[in-house]
């Protein structure tokens, strides 16, 4: 999977960054896509990049703040308008079925593909094409989420190797022992699935985070993820700017992190006060505390790999 | 006073046009503007153009399809985060005031400036510091405008020459005189204002109209104007098409043009199927009804100058 940046701007949009949206890619699974917020001219970043309207059929907002969710009705309206009829799933606080309703009401907006709007709340569990995702309410003066999202994990890949070397002859039980079940050959010889399965490959954890304060539940949410997505609005020094607007250095960004055994931070939604040299410093700031730190810009892409 | 065109799509935003958006800019008078329409991504336009939030004090809504709103929201909550604090009108369409509230509640946006909305409808005339507008209801499926905006005609120039021949002393009488008023010399000559004017300077006459099929209503609000802003978003070959879906080809808008006796006019509101190349067939095809004929691009600029 990999996420592939959109919008990575707090506030307002500037000529250097959008406001917020990031794709997530399911590259090894169809390359279905799931978005994260929706600022206004989502639709036209995606133009520049490699999604797909089509391809996304699931938006998961964190919170509804304007540069946040102003991109979402265009992102509706352009995905019918291109001809797409598959389902769309949208995820987010209190407020946004409304939102949405009364901008497609209003524009005269009919979809051609069937629309489902679930509203989440803290510690809300469900199953999203097989992961999971849970939902973490963080501190942000208005409801402002987290999600975590698990892969399965994969059993074993069939040891065919060892099985040929044992006199094994291949056939049906071949697809029972990878199932991990107990077969009986012809010659009366036992097996059991778990003997000839290699290690089990564990699924990859990541987090996004929406604007927040750094918070306890933002470490839980994030716990031993391969990669977490946090903002990081600001630099030293601005704490407690930081904090009267329910906001996060890139250093607290990091202490997050660390805190939560993470294996890489992506810093993300910096305030367009910091200009492309600001940039190392925001970033040199948050190693001190944890050292797998990229900051992301508009159409950056990193991708997150299987732990081995 | 002059066009500035941000957004000349149609229905979605492509990488050549943005959707619809307009500013008008009233160079002479100390240069602020009116928006007509606000396409998502509008205030990305106004980033790379000469337009400034702070500026803006009137936006003039045609309807309320999504290419023509979705930027809304935006615009208003950039223009308070800038700091702007001066008023803002918006005028448009019934359900007009229930999308901007719903947006701007939902998202938290508290404005920094007082904003008061008009909804129009079909003849509505009202005066906008100093310039006449006229709303007139075109043909787009929900309900569509038209605007027609007039300025004030500027009595004639005082003819300091004349009177200098004439040996009357230059004095407080010259105000009256500029006024059209009589006066009494202190010789007993008796003077008439009107004797001492150039000729009346008529105001400038510029219609938008909104998405519409070619209707008689907008000949009407373009009648003599100076310059029209109209549809033109199909080609020859279309018309079918363009009356099922309620717009107009580039020859129709020529048809209009014509029919009202307007000066010039600016096709906007360009099919995305037309590149670079079948412009120049859009424009053709006008200009065998309409010789003044000009295809707005995204950040074209064109000055209307006072007629002689
Ligand atoms: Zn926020
Ligand atoms: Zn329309």
């Amino acid at each position: 999977m990999e996420w592939i940046f959109l919008g990575t701007g707090a506030g307002v949009p500037s000529l250097d960054r959008n406001t917020s949206s990031t794709a997530l890619r399911f590259t090894e699974t169809g390359g279905n896509i799931w978005l994260f917020d929706c600022g206004e001219g989502t639709q036209h970043q995606i133009l520049e990049s490699p999604v797909r309207l089509s391809r996304v059929d699931r938006i998961f907002i964190t919170h509804l703040h304007g540069d946040h969710i102003f991109g979402l009705p265009g992102v509706l309206g352009s995905r019918s308008f291109h001809g797409v009829t598959t389902p769309l799933t949208l995820y987010g606080p209190k407020g946004l079925t409304e939102f949405v309703e009364i901008n497609l009401r209003t524009s005269g907006t009919h979809l051609r593909y069937p629309l489902m709007i679930e509203e989440v709340e803290d510690g809300k569990v469900f199953d999203c094409a097989g992961f999971l995702v849970t939902v973490g309410k963080l501190e942000h003066g208005l409801p402002s989420y987290g999600y975590r999202i698990e892969e399965p994990d994969s059993p074993g890949e069939l040891l065919v190797e060892k099985l040929r070397r044992e006199g094994v002859p291949s056939g049906p039980h071949f697809g029972k022992l990878k199932r991990g079940e107990e077969v009986v050959l012809a010659d009366g010889r036992r097996l059991r699935g778990k003997d000839y399965l290699g290690p089990i490959k564990r699924g990859r954890r990541v987090a996004f985070l929406g604007d927040t304060r750094p918070v306890e539940r933002g470490v839980e949410l994030a716990q031993d993820v391969d990669c977490l997505v946090h903002e990081g609005s600001f630099a030293d020094g601005c704490e407690d700017h930081a904090h009267r607007y329910f906001h996060s250095t890139s250093r607290q960004a990091a202490e997050v992190a660390r805190g939560a055994g993470a294996k890489r931070l992506i810093l993300n939604h910096i305030s367009s006060r910091y200009r492309t040299t600001d940039i190392e410093e925001l970033m040199a700031q948050a190693c001190e505390v944890f050292p797998y730190v990229d900051v992301a810009f508009d159409h950056s892409m990193f991708s997150v790999e299987r732990p081995v």
